[in-house]
């Protein structure tokens, strides 16, 4: 909470050097401990950036605004259409992709479009399902189109080496981010962004040069944002690798990776319930099956279905989870499916809890299936 | 510093809805001690919010993006220019008034343009002077003009009776905003913005809105702000006006007027120097008048003339008083003259500090003189 608090004016580069300097630092840390490719870190003259939230700097061009096209997988969290919608993209040119990238793209350029700007997902926020990165990157290539990586909800993940093989071939993408304020112990807000071409930035959002930003020997991480003056997010960051360590912090992780295993397996073994979408990190999305239908209902009115019954029953459980106050879940629609979704994440989290939730699942879940 | 780190994840009302509280009850709160009028505030149906920066929420329509017209006053910040970038105003149609508005919007609107926004300045940061807010508000009511005014710097002050005139016919406007980060003694970022139509953000930037949202009953500033998240902000100003209460604030902001007034005053008894811009605030814009010129000076080369000789010598001298390392003071180009500028306004300044920066700049002045 102090090192948050912490004040610094940073209206440019030369008011706060060591504000800059460690910004600088722990995100090259921070890349190496994500085996980042040379192209994202200092050493490849790139650099990272900590950003409020993932897409505030969307950088687009001008002339042609009412022709440039957006996509995203259809899993993708509504910050980019916020993102792309603030940006001035026309809402009819925001795709969310249900067929083939390539048939996408080449179909608008028939339409005299221009092809911008992916978003490929590792970890959506609302089933944490992964974009095929090497595939999408392929294809964004070979039209032109600058690709970014959305790693927001999981990428803390990948500094343990099992679960790098999730940002494999980020090297092919122009942009890579993760939110240390999701699942990396930072408070908010703390996104922490690296690009190949940070010239882009500056280009886009430079005010006031000085002598200082000039000479090129320095970065001022005003031009790279949206806000005006940069606050001193680095000392949060800092002080989560300083604390812990990346040896800790692997464990961590994984321990709540095995957390949530844990849960999943719970979910599982009980007949009544079912897994939705299969885990890949720190969330189990599960659904409660309802009991077969009783005989005496009015069959004069049209039945609801089996999928409209799931769902509703679903919603009165996870109604009735969060009412008791004890502990807090969410729900996505997957494909047409409610589901309740478990998340492990926060530091304080134990096995204690895992189980108290399951219990407070099951419990709800027997009072629903009775009042059936 | 605890109450900028409070952390709370703030993605939706649900998520918090004591933040959201806070939020909007020190800002009505804040808006009467400024005496704002009631269309900006919770009894006018409308709602004050915390930004990071004045222009982080600037509104654009879409369609005719290419034709829509920004005016700023000459004096306005450089942040408004980056607003209008991000907005994606065409460079060419933002425009820095050196001309009456009226006949800029004509001349606008006999080139097809379409006037959209006006951003008047109460205190502008390079020399705290104050734009007529009525007649521009009146202007520009009757070409459908939108007004913000931005009282980042100096808006604070207003809470005091004696200042309020400063912001008189500022009902006529559509939004009013200052940052107390700036002069109010919270740290980075917190800026007060007040609206009179609340809707057109919700319009422009919501996102999944959901049950509570929908009933109307509560506030989602998520949907007031360019980022997807809300942090705590409202704390910070919370815990100013808990800890120091009204008359206190008042009378902490007048010792600083005063602080500015007496320094001006040191300044304008010292020949050497002058005032460059008359002092609203708390700033003085003053300069170190150049020395006569002496006869063995080379005369086949170009003379400098009077004004750059002025330019330069206050250039050395500002860069000699920052490198001592004891205090620190800024410049501005007004009307092309280079101006130091002096401001108080941390909440540790004392008399004694004032006293000190003026020995310095004497002392550097004596220095540059002698070697000239």
């Amino acid at each position: 909470m102090l090192s948050t608090g912490f004040n610094v004016v940073g209206f440019n580069w030369m008011s706060s050097p060591a504000a800059t300097k460690l910004e600088s630092m722990v995100m090259d840390w921070l890349g190496k401990m994500l085996k980042l490719p040379k192209s994202f870190l200092v050493s490849g003259n790139s650099d990272g950036v900590l950003q409020g939230s993932t897409y505030e700097a969307i950088l687009i061009g001008r002339e042609n605004i009412g022709k440039l096209v957006v996509y995203e997988s259809d899993q993708s969290h509504c910050a980019l259409q916020k993102a792309a919608q603030i940006a001035g993209i026309f809402l009819n040119n925001f795709v969310s992709l249900r067929r083939s990238l390539r048939s996408a793209i080449q179909a608008d350029i028939r339409a005299r479009l221009i092809p911008l700007f992916l978003c490929a997902t590792v970890g959506t926020i609302s089933s944490t399902t992964v974009d095929p990165i090497a595939p999408l990157c392929t294809v964004a290539k070979e039209y032109g189109v600058r690709v970014h990586v959305d790693a927001a909800y999981v990428g803390s993940a990948c500094i343990c080496p099992e679960f790098r093989h999730f940002i494999d071939w980020v090297e092919d993408a122009d942009s890579f981010s993760f939110i240390a304020h999701k699942w990396f112990f930072t408070t908010l807000d703390c996104c922490c962004l690296w690009v190949k071409d940070p010239s882009t930035f500056v280009k886009a959002l430079s005010t006031s040069p000085n002598k200082a930003t000039e000479s090129k020997q320095v970065i001022d991480y005003k031009d790279w944002q949206i806000a005006l003056s940069c606050r001193f997010r680095a000392m949060k960051l800092w002080m989560v690798l300083w604390s812990y360590g990346v040896a800790n912090l692997r464990n961590f992780l994984r321990t709540h990776v095995k957390m949530a295993k844990h849960f999943e397996e719970k979910v599982t073994t009980d007949k009544r319930f079912e897994i939705v979408v299969p885990r890949n990190f720190v969330m189990a999305c599960f659904r409660l099956l309802p009991p077969p239908v009783k005989d005496h209902e009015d069959e004069t009115l049209r039945q609801p279905s089996e999928l409209e019954r799931a769902n509703e029953i679903n919603c009165k459980l996870l109604e009735s989870i969060n009412s008791a106050g004890c502990i807090y879940m969410t729900h996505a629609v997957f494909g047409g499916v409610y589901m309740i979704r478990f998340a492990v994440g926060a530091s304080p989290t134990e096995d204690r809890h895992l189980n108290l939730a399951w219990k407070v699942v099951q419990e709800n879940a027997e009072a629903i299936i009775k009042a059936c």
